[in-house]
């Protein structure tokens, strides 16, 4: 059977004024909707459209059921919150099309990107991003606590500012104290955490401390951390503070 | 005079689709439209609204001039490419704003994002930022050289995915082929290269080289360069090559 697509999307962080036009469109024109619940209960329901959620930690058989239903001729959109391609289903639909069959690597396949939490919880706050970052998953379902701590002290070491992706997952709740305990190891005192959670919904707020006073309970499975580097710099106003990182290091 | 505010702005790769509806829209209510003169070019004229296109390397006169533009009552929109808060305008207009009056910091000041160049360079591509990952900025415009090439060797150490954002600036043409020299020192020969021009325009194009292949006549000032970490695969395939980097390490 001919015709059938697949489009791995992000749909922001959360709010419909950041969705881009071409992940509109894509879901617009899609016979089948595939995620995890929360995302694909962001897709408005309509008839023509079959909406196919699923738990977390399913990752690969959602791609494989995705890519089946493409290669039987379905226009597929696999939905990640954010962007797909940052710690979320695009890797996953490779990992199950490199393990698949051959025919799997003759489908259209694209993927449309979308405006990641980090780069959303930036802007809420200012531009903490400004300059050299990384992006750290602190989520160990896939890999071993110790390369999360050599990560940490390398990216201190060269001075990025660090963005957290799922800083709290349910299976090692004092990951982001061990966290903040390596970059205290280096980082100065001032050195400001972000805790930006809810970005863009109703549900927003937005918490900067000093590194001492972090602590793991002050995010949650919908917070994003980040943590400035040496050069961030905070601007005191009435609105709230601003953070920002500047472009120079001089 | 009231009623003034100041949005910084990202426009996203290239490609309309990708401008998310908000950004869009405050453009449709902007008095006056400020940036760099390519990005100003993308915004169509229309009765009641001043373009204001500068040229590189002015970014803090700019900024100065949107803030002075919002304080006097004017809705202004600063653009950039990309996301506004990634080595774009955001930073420069709050060093501005800090080093300017106090009045200032009483602005209504927004910092919507947009599609930075990276997460379209990995959609195009497939997924490379798929796991841990990190950006720096290799214009040395503003910092030395020898903390970018100590950043290379501590990401590179840490096996993070990296994104080069300016990795040919003119005053420094040889500046990528550094880079890539410090990352042969420690990365294996099959580590793949992408080198992602003109993203989501009608000249785009993706060339996947590995490292020691890598040349930095292979960029110009369009280019994005995304190296990947050691976990980074690539999917042979009829239509051209997948780049992505598992979401596990093990």
């Amino acid at each position: 059977m001919s015709g059938g697509w697949l489009a791995i999307v992000g749909l922001g962080p959360g709010a419909a004024r950041m969705l881009t036009p071409e992940v509109t469109e894509a879901i617009g024109q899609a016979s089948d909707v595939i995620g995890y619940i929360p995302y694909v209960a962001r897709v408005s329901p309509r008839a023509g459209l079959t909406l196919h959620a699923s738990d977390n930690r399913v990752e690969i058989d959602r791609a494989d059921h995705a890519l089946r239903l493409a290669a039987a001729g379905g226009r597929v959109v696999v939905v990640s919150s954010g962007d797909p391609g940052v710690f979320a289903m695009a890797a996953a639909v490779f990992e199950a099309l490199e393990a698949g069959p051959d025919h799997w690597r003759d489908l259209d396949i694209r993927v449309l990107p979308g405006i990641t939490a980090m780069l959303a919880a930036s802007a809420a706050a200012g531009a903490p991003l400004g300059h050299d970052f990384c992006a750290i998953n602190l989520s160990d379902n896939l890999k071993p606590w110790d390369v999360i701590e050599r990560r940490l002290a390398l990216a201190a070491a060269a001075d990025f500012a660090i963005a957290f992706y799922n800083p709290r997952s349910r299976a090692r709740p004092d990951g982001l104290d061990r966290a903040f305990a390596v970059l205290r190891e280096t980082c100065d005192d001032e050195r400001p955490v972000l805790f930006a959670r809810a970005v863009t919904t109703p549900d927003q707020s937005l918490r900067i401390v000093p590194l001492p006073q972090a602590r793991g309970e002050m995010a949650d499975m919908r917070t994003m951390v980040i943590i400035g580097s040496s050069r961030t710099r905070l601007i005191d106003r009435a609105a709230g503070p601003l953070l920002y990182t500047p472009r120079s290091i001089s």
